[in-house]
């Protein structure tokens, strides 16, 4: 489509300038667009298209950058990216060095707060509404929250304060019944049932914490979201929104299918039809095995049960949804309470697996520790997309939980090298644990095509040594292990490489003798180097009197970047290239 | 008062053969053995006077230990000690050694899950109903709960999944409109205005989330307690009923001013007047150099700003919140919000200090992470009750911070050894830094008594030399480096102190200075040895080929249990003795 319209916005002033009429062909054009690129070059598709009369009608009505809008997570706000300045760089999305796919506050003076993790939104736009008040400054402040995230905890504590601090504060609930998997919970329930107008009458659950609620309206129809958003500008206080809109809104085939679309990867930009890719033969992705897993694991062990905090696809534990719906639960974006109620279950004698991914767990970290540890709650923690997760960037890779674990008294933490190891470790914590364990993969696909051999149970602590050399010993903790081998088979070097396997407890007897044997060590992981593996064996290594030299390759002390899993590698120095150019240095 | 009735319960059965009309004669002597004990060795008081009905009544109705009573915090939970087999114990409580102040699972079968941080009990209860439903099992699960933790998130989490879920969970909303200080929020002021008995009508806050919702009733009228309890053991599925008490019931004194006496210290158990002594002597509680220090900057500086979430006069940001009232913010327990909203706030360029205490900012880890450290916003974390706090005990002690928080980049971590390091490092933080901050510091009372001198701008990661020796080099963080300079100065020891004061970024020249020096490095602090002072200096002492031997003194990698905190210290070995017994060993 050409972009008559769209072409000649290079900032909202631009959008501002039109007439009204004109906003439904700007709107055409930006679905246009949007479809365009993220059909060529990936990225979240279903939320943005959802919101593009919303957002037309945010900058067409309030007065941005000084009136403040915050995006919640930040899939929806491609829009907003393309109509702030950067249509022309929007092809670089998520690209190392591109734009970043969520909103970013170095980006843009328009991305006032930056998102990724849910549910953050109404407290930083509250925030910004308290300081402006003091500041006595005259700017609104928006927070745009979906409903899979204003059911979360957080969002609930600053509804909770939204409605007696006085601030002006706008909150946009964006309904549409889906998150990334559809909502769940009793909110959802709720929200669906709620009536238009005033009708709801002051018992309203949003009335009932003191907010001004206006809605449900249609989300679509930008005469009235316009006509409405100059009404809300006129008013003052804490007040909610609640907009209805359609995910995938304008391309059949997300509107349909709205979990497939919500990120569908390369598709066809005119029939909407899914780029075709035979994934048959490929080793299979580390979420499949571990929802594969747990379901073989399920069926032979009644005690065993599932949790993911909003993540069934994502985490494949829909998998077990489906095959065992008694037994896996979804429960909204609330990984504080999944973490506990998984230990309220285990006190019952059940063996709860509550997939979480690593940089998500930073929200239930006080239950891990609190709830779970302190009471030695066998709890199986699988902490999915642990390690650098490319593309989505600096607030989703989970780089911290070695370390942030590591610190917690009585629990396990495991990372497996590949498919094999990780259905060990989930056999063997499905066993009985006397403590908690968390066993971390990455996104993404291993190198093992035949992985579903029988289950053998590991000892807990225990190393795996994978090659023998001398002088120099490689220490490896999950699949990078596997790029470790790789390096040593083709250029057959004479290096000693151990898995190790468990973080905590470690394998000390098996470090005390690399020690021993060799001049240097090489601990090679995907995570921080501050805490993590590196830490650990560098600090036995002084303990023991080492006296050789500890190469530490991990994820360095700074917030790493979007852009392609393989390009972080090698920026964070723990790829093929910088292992082997540090091995033939020492050798 | 003679104890006739409650001297013959030794375990809820003996409640149960008692007739009905007795219960009242119970709940007095309850209340007099808990004042009696209370009044003599501190503790909790108000939270367990309040819930003496209900305690007995549960008890009473339900079939505990098979059905399971979860106590939200556990402050309330004396009456159900005593009740359960721990009458004769309970002048142990919190003692080293003796009973928990919180219930505990090793404790007894009857404290179904361990509690002290709040809002955790609806996850754990609902949990526990969800394997009993799985199992087939015949028992009732019951979350007791205060209108101050209910609203925070996780609680918030939990009746949005309870709502959906069939399970068969109870919910008791115990209602007195203050937590450890007055209850906030728009949820708060909602529960206040709820009228008695079906006449809230189906738009119920709680009957709007699926719980069958009943209530309010006096949480003091016994019978109707237990008709009211009868009733809903006769029920299914998720339920809340809505009870109201009087923090502090039975104590008059208790009952006027709730907030002093939630923990009074010692009192006089006929006329429940607080035991008077004179502190106007004593050095100050760091709690106070925080909060009248921060009201000296705030005063200079009006772009700083006071957070707390549920703790002004734990942390004295009450002095703020008395002073500048529109300046200083209590959010409630709201710990994720809390640090988010400061997160916003900083981006309209105030300078928000968030007080928190250090076990309590494990709830907003993520936080910390995403939306304050990742943006490299200047939010003043003021973190405390960091190290051991004694006799709350596990729960309580913030030991982990200095961990959990050097894994995470572009923070910086300080922790003051006295008063007038502390008042430098707020005032420094005051003056506008390029990176968050989190200044960490002890529960209780310094050494200092004349503190409030003159503000003196501090170089963000430098360090402090203290004393002059040689072969030994002891570097501490925190006020333990008090106790190292008290046993260098008493002992005329001829040994270098060092008092670090950043742990992040870390002093390295001075570092490497003593590496350069010294044969023994003692590290020192109040805090884990896991991730803290002791792993940085020990990975630096290796990475620079130390020769030398680094000693660490601090918390070992368990979970300390509670008792004074002197004692606690010396377990830890972070005790003279220790330190004096190893520095006479090394020289």
């Amino acid at each position: 489509m050409a972009q008559k319209l769209l072409s000649n916005i290079n900032s909202p002033a631009h959008l501002k300038q039109l007439p009204e009429e004109d906003l439904a062909r700007v709107a055409q054009e930006l679905r246009a667009f949007i479809i365009d690129i993220v059909a060529a070059k990936e990225g979240h598709l279903g939320a943005s298209l959802g919101v593009v009369e919303l957002t037309i009608a945010l900058h067409y009505v309030f007065n941005t950058p000084d009136d403040q809008l915050v995006w919640d997570v930040g899939h929806q706000a491609y829009g907003h990216k393309i109509l702030t300045g950067r249509r022309d760089v929007f092809h670089t999305n998520r690209d190392l060095g591109g734009i970043s796919g969520f909103p970013k506050r170095s980006e843009s003076v328009y991305d006032t707060f930056g998102t990724g993790h849910s549910s953050t939104s109404i407290s930083a736009a509250l925030g910004m509404a308290m300081a402006s008040a003091l500041k006595k400054e005259d700017r609104k402040h928006i927070a745009i929250v979906g409903d899979a995230s204003i059911a979360s905890g957080m969002a609930f504590e600053a509804l909770n304060h939204a409605g007696v601090s006085g601030a002006d504060v706008l909150v946009i609930l964006n309904d549409n019944a889906i998150g990334i998997d559809p909502s769940v919970g009793a909110l959802k329930e709720y929200l669906t049932k709620t009536k238009s107008g005033k009708e709801t009458g002051s018992d309203n659950i949003f009335e009932s914490l003191h907010l001004d609620y206006s809605g449900p309206i249609d989300g679509h129809d930008l005469p009235l979201l316009i006509k409405e958003l100059k009404r809300q500008k006129s008013l003052k206080g804490p007040r909610l929104l609640h907009v209805r809109t359609v995910k995938g809104k304008g391309l059949k085939q997300a509107e349909i299918d709205q979990v497939r679309y919500h990120a569908p990867g390369k598709f066809d930009k005119i029939t909407g039809e899914i780029t075709p890719s035979d994934t048959s033969k490929l080793p299979p992705k580390f979420q499949d095995v571990f929802g594969l897993t747990i379901v073989e694991l399920a069926k032979q062990n009644d005690r065993i049960v599932g949790i993911t905090p909003a993540m069934p696809t994502g985490s494949s534990m829909k998998i077990m949804m489906e095959e065992l719906p008694d037994r896996a639960f979804d429960v909204g974006i609330a990984e504080q309470h999944a973490v506990t109620l998984a230990a309220g279950m285990v006190t019952q004698g059940l063996v709860p697996f509550c997939n979480v991914y690593s940089t998500f767990l930073q929200r239930a970290y006080d239950q891990v520790i609190h709830d779970v540890a302190l009471q030695k709650l066998p709890v199986v923690f699988c902490l999915d997309r642990a390690g650098i997760v490319g593309k989505d960037g600096a607030t989703h890779h989970g780089v911290f939980d070695l370390a942030y674990l590591n610190c917690i008294p009585d629990i396990i933490i495991a990372a497996p090298m590949d498919a094999v190891e990780m259905r060990d470790m989930m056999f063997t914590a499905s066993q009985g644990l006397d403590l908690p364990i968390a066993i971390r993969y990455p996104r993404g696909r291993g190198k093992i095509v035949d992985w579903q051999q029988p289950f053998t149970l590991m000892e807990i602590g225990s190393s795996r040594l994978l090659h023998e050399g001398k002088k120099i010993a490689v220490i490896s903790i999950g699949p990078i292990g596997t790029l470790i081998q790789g390096v040593i088979k083709e250029e057959q070097l004479s290096v000693t490489h151990l898995d190790i396997r468990f973080l905590k407890p470690i394998d000390t007897r098996a470090l005390e003798l690399i020690f021993e044997n060799y001049d240097h060590i090489i601990t090679i992981e995907d995570g921080t180097v501050v805490g993590g593996l590196g830490s650990v064996v560098g600090d036995l290594a002084f303990a023991k009197a080492y006296q050789g030299k500890v190469h530490k390759l991990g994820v360095p002390d700074s917030f790493m970047e979007h852009g392609p899993t393989a390009d972080l590698h090698k920026i964070a120095g723990i790829d093929k290239g910088t292992v082997l150019k540090l091995i033939k240095e020492l050798l």
